[in-house]
């Protein structure tokens, strides 16, 4: 790391996760040069280009990023693309690469195929970490894949309640969204027009990122398939999930909350609280809050849980895997967001 | 009815419940006169008071409005004072109340009592007929409960399932609602910047409306104990109804889709599509719009259903009922909410 | 007209304009076939590209509508590929055309020229009558240029007021406006997310609205070159204008609200209160509520006015000119607009 | 200060600005022991009271916060009721006292009075600091008025013209403001359905943020009266104002933002762009936004600001002045807000 601090470089800068990444790590106290690419954007002031960020300097070329002497490397690309540069990073000396694209965070390559076509980059998988630091710790290792947002959500709650519970029968996920996960590309579905006043399931019963929640689920415990319908909704950022799990013995609210309080104590931006979290409780940080409830009357367990889906969700988490990949605290440079 | 048109009275006409009626009625090709009870508004007019509405005359108080000349009463306060109002109204001679309470839906004064406290009226309880009339068809009775907007929502999309199919396991509920559905009375909860950017579960899992639709459901097929979660999102009006069913014997989607459109042949606003409907799809119209899917990979039926709460969900359908008893067609002054 | 109902030929029937045209004319009693074309989406069911749409039929090339057989036709495409259109129509022989783009609202060709490129139909401006009928009455010619949402605002606001006082020294009109005003087509600027909890002027001080205004209100009398700066605020439809004039004699505001109420009697849709208005008090109808106050001390005018730009703004206001071009009640067809 | 660091008092804390000043204050790296004091919450945790607040600790009553030993104390309350508290609080020895009321913004008693009634405490207006230090300066004093939201991004758009120009005939500021300007208390006005989906003009002609922006301009340069139109839009948070200055020699843009450039080099928190402010550049942040432009054709200067109303234009500018007068950098604290 040395006296000038770390050598970082952000892949795919102008997407709205891109766009967290450099607000977060033009401000974190440990990284010293930032290059910041975007092929769609290259050669332009960032600052004009997103005017809601106060950071010097232009957007470059992916290439003029010299990869082999970043200490780390962001990758906020889509699927496919992202594992190609991956590849290219670590081949090129990168010392430690986030990528925040699904495409490993699925551990088997036969998984990954069914829902998203041959990996580009397989080889890869088996040195991959998820980076879902409160459930499955820190790594030492070169690569971080980078959890879904939804995914997040999913498996903070769940976790704590499969790794403890047998018998469950079925996993029911409700989510809500904002626009912002939809990504920063201009269509009918993201016009104002169309979302404003608006709300609509999507992508269920296939969203991609129901064998992100189930791989990852059955290491702590067993899970059946999970049936998750997501649903947008008309504001910009964050998520909330209410999920309803069919199980023989439902164990009570308090016990659930319980459980959480003693998986995640230490942790600093995961707390459940009686109160169900609303959106608006994580809006523009990077917490997860959770809560619990029994519907006595039909024999469910109710899980709520919220995150910011650019910060909680993507652009937050990979600050803080970098952070514990480098030894330092989970929240440096997060501190505002806690 | 005569050459002056349909006698009516509206009985809370300043809640938004009663602004809808109010517009309704007042376009109404068949209504003469109307009077508009508001006990905090008396006096005042009603364009100054809404001046949305384009509605000449005063809001005047219960007591002024004639009840033994009403052709038609509609009642829109809240539950156990509605009751007593409609007790008055049918004493008074009023020749048919629409009570848009919770006060007649449940049949049963015992399951009332559980829900909210002993009956005001339960006598009344046995010539109340529910007001969904594509299920249960229309009245020739006096006293109309209007269904809740979302069991409306979620009747319409399970009827036709549990009139065909056995051995459902479970019932799951996640619905969206806007602003509107919680009432005119200013408070924290719908405070602009409370509800703005967020999204939250409340009520579960003890709302109101479960023992509603489970109740109702029941009149046509065997249902267990429904789990039923609303929340809360950042628009004024519409509701949408995500429904997951676990049963043996999954029906296909398209099949689903073929009951609906045997079930609502004929009937003006119910209409089923492969297409998940969005909430802007039926917003500021009398539909509901329905669809399904299959989740293979768990084994449950989607149901998903659009309404708008104070239109279908409350005031459209309350004069497509008055329309019905009357023997005029269901859509007669509401062509324009088709 | 006979027996059969109007011949309704709409062409751009899939941009917001084209869509509400749709709504409001498949439901006007008048009106027996309708075509509407849009070469996007031609062969397509109109129901299925706007599901809040529940019309019948299907979205036509606009060479397959009969322009020769046409009672009314209403062009609803941008500027220059209207008037192509429009001579097109005209020359086939279609009765009467409404075109909702700015080609014919400005009748100096040179005029038109600064603001827009050469003229593509000159020669028929002469014929063309400004479909403000409040201001300029209705028309027996075949040729309706329907007036631009701001314009429209604007001079029902000002037209009282420069037709009654002199010496205006400047006029400066400050609007907002809701996204629908932006056109249906995706971009940044239409993205949910840079819309969403955010607002900003836009096109001053050059808006193509401005000559509009300047020329039409120099119909009635003397004002010196307007200032008009529109923003962008985050809904879907509806526009407020606050306009502050600056003369010697300043008029008291009752004085004003009388003008209003002298010119605009007997018309449907123009209503001016004490009340300020609300663009919630004037979306989804046809009316312009108007008001107007004196800042004694900085010794100005301030009027206020808004409309909703999709229904008086465009397509209210055609069907109203169409109406009133074949001798109807200016509101047939439009009366829950009112 | 002292290795405790600085003991701070925050009395109001519940209100917006308070919840605001308690975020910011509560991660300020100079801040040693807070105290919040809120009537309406004492005993109640702050972080079950506002939920997206992850402070630990309780809600005081003001009489539990010893005002004597206290470096800063924060005022948070309405006017009048303010200056009896800061009275209250420099006679038992506070250090600093920043007030975020209109109580000590008007250095005369008289225009105060026209305006609010009879000033409270008006021997201390001789020693209030009016806090736009980008203009005004810091104070070596110990009683800072916070200036007013609205007159924030007037001064600092107004003053570099009003300093070098004359001849100016007339300013008329239109701005637009999010909800949370209009206080937490609910009310029909901050009905989440009374706002969503419409725009409204309010107060005008007589707010008093006009008197404010009169006379601190009038310490800079000659200004006539000022004609302020402010609008509540469906955002919660920022302020646009788009300000029109009449005047006989319009400077050009270029030369107006040279001003800009040159009168806030140096300060952290304002910047001027050719581009117009979004109040979405500028919400979540301490920063003022400005641009200029000229209407050529009507001979006005159009100048434009955006400010986040709880930051820049409240809160973050209070944290501002407290760094200030105690001879820290402007910005300690406020670095993720740049």
């Amino acid at each position: 790391m040395g006296c000038m601090g770390l050598n970082v470089g952000v892949y795919g800068g102008s997407g709205y996760a891109g766009v967290e990444l450099v607000r977060l790590l033009s401000g974190h106290p440990e990284v010293g040069a930032l290059g910041i690419a975007s092929r769609g954007y290259a050669g332009l002031e960032i600052r004009y280009v997103y005017p809601q960020l106060a950071v010097e300097g232009k957007y470059v070329l992916p290439e003029e990023i010299e990869a082999g002497e970043l200490d780390v490397a962001f990758v906020a690309y889509g699927h496919g693309e992202s594992a190609e540069t991956v590849r290219g990073l670590l081949g090129s000396g990168a010392r430690l690469v986030v990528d925040l694209s699904a495409d490993f965070r699925l551990p088997d390559a036969e998984v990954y195929g069914e829902w998203y076509g041959e990996h580009p980059a397989s080889e890869l998988l088996v040195e991959a970490h998820y980076g879902l630091p409160e459930v499955f710790g820190a790594t030492e290792g070169r690569l971080i894949a980078n959890p879904g947002c939804y995914p997040t959500a999913a498996i903070l709650a769940l976790a704590p309640v499969v790794r403890r519970v047998g018998g469950i029968r079925s996993v029911t996920i409700n989510a809500l969204s904002g626009v912002s996960g939809a990504g920063a590309k201009p269509s009918v579905k993201t016009h104002f027009v169309s979302v404003n006043e608006s709300a609509n399931a999507y992508g269920a019963p296939l969203h991609r990122h129901t064998p992100e929640i189930e791989t990852l689920l059955r290491r702590v415990g067993e899970v059946p398939g999970v049936t998750f319908v997501p649903h947008l909704i008309p504001i910009t950022r964050g998520e909330l999930e209410t999920i309803v799990v069919d199980l023989d013995d439902v164990p009570g609210a308090e016990e659930v909350l319980g459980w959480y309080a003693e998986d995640y104590a230490g942790w600093s931006f995961v707390e459940a609280r009686e109160e169900y979290p609303h959106i608006a409780h994580v809006a523009n940080t990077n917490r997860c809050r959770l809560s619990a409830a029994v519907d006595g009357r039909a024999g469910k367990l109710l899980l709520f849980s919220a995150v910011d889906n650019l910060l909680k969700g993507a652009s937050g988490a990979a600050v803080q895997n970098m952070n514990l990949a480098l030894g330092h605290e989970e929240s440096l440079g997060l501190e505002h967001l806690e």
